[in-house]
């Protein structure tokens, strides 16, 4: 709440007595309402007494391109909004410009935005086909997925994670869509050095945005 | 239970009608038992009509010591099973030699075995104090904190990440105690450079324990 009120995003609040007493800082322009139209009115077990009616931010990806990104997390229809919102807390940790869905849940998903912790209001969250993104210039796309040809280390010692990147990521279920891979300029593995198939998505994609991050910033 | 199977862990295996016949590799040994039965044994909402009574491996930080590990994760009073098989699926996939849990959940919990994605049968869980893990020798025991003193970077630069290495993390909701923020050899922090305030316990555990993998393979 606090995030959505700094971010500007919200048009109207509604509180309880009790929230309002416990939160006098970000109530100041609430609408007071009972305890039991806030539990009707909240998608959560235990709701805070707070609720807010907010303004969806809506950047294109033509908006993006403009600003010159230099690290751009890309979801592919992610089917679960918990992995979506941390990968977007994480893609926000780790300095991206954006986050792009192509399909899948929405973002603005009451389970996504918790599990962003804020995030979805602190970075642009685009809408669009990933095959935009594989046709912005001078953004070289890496397809994460568990058999890529090359690895991330190799791309981080060849320099390659030092530019401009958007990294591109399918659903935990199903992977990324191959006309997704045949469009990305590098499919991209993280190395799997004990004994498990795979990554959660969430934790590859926490592996991968750290590595561009660090590379950017010449500490590769 | 393919895991479960392969580590020679499965005492007993109970299997419905239609479970014998979707997997007949797996329940050679089944006892046959109704539907009704094998919902009331498993903990989920759509049971796979399979259930193990399994033999829990549990080996001491004694024998793990034994071995010379180079690389450990050590979770500290963990309150989320999912969270907590997550980072054991991914300190298999980084190459640890052991697992520590140090109180908190279970690992053995159905939730954080199913979030482990079978890594719990990968490497040995061990149960036990982080004071113990700190006190071993030739192993430098790095406590990731949000405000840590010394950034992961400088840790990879310096060479510290390529010796024998001990993470450990503590929960989502309270990070490390006090006590063994004291033991640890240094309080490490993964670099924030957007606006999170924090990232997620098992991406900050991956981006942790995949520095380690990288710089002990010569790859920093």
């Amino acid at each position: 709440m606090r995030e959505a009120l700094a971010a500007d995003a919200v048009l109207e609040l509604f509180a309880t007595a009790d929230a309002i007493e416990r939160h006098p800082e970000l109530t100041a322009d609430a609408a007071e309402i009972s305890e039991k139209d806030a539990a009707a009115l909240s998608e959560t077990v235990t709701p805070q007494g707070l609720v807010a009616v907010c303004r969806l931010p809506r950047p294109t990806l033509a908006d993006v391109a403009e600003s010159s990104p230099r690290l751009l997390a890309v979801l592919v229809e992610p089917n679960d909004p918990g992995n979506a919102g941390t990968i977007i807390r994480t893609a926000d940790a780790a300095g991206a410009d954006a986050v792009v869905l192509d399909g899948g849940v929405d973002a603005f998903n009451g389970k996504a935005v918790r599990a962003s912790a804020g995030s979805v209001f602190h970075l642009p969250i685009v809408e669009g086909p990933a095959a935009d993104v594989c046709a912005l210039r001078g953004v070289t796309t890496l397809a994460a997925t568990g058999s890529g040809a090359r690895s991330i280390d190799e791309l981080a010692a060849d320099g390659t994670l030092s530019g401009p990147t958007a990294w591109l990521f399918g659903s935990e279920a199903h992977g990324l869509p191959a006309d997704v891979l045949a469009r990305a300029d590098h499919a991209v593995r993280v190395p799997i050095y004990g004994r498990a198939e795979s990554l959660n998505l969430a934790a590859a994609a926490a592996i991968c945005l750290y590595a561009s991050a660090r590379a950017q910033r010449g500490r590769s």
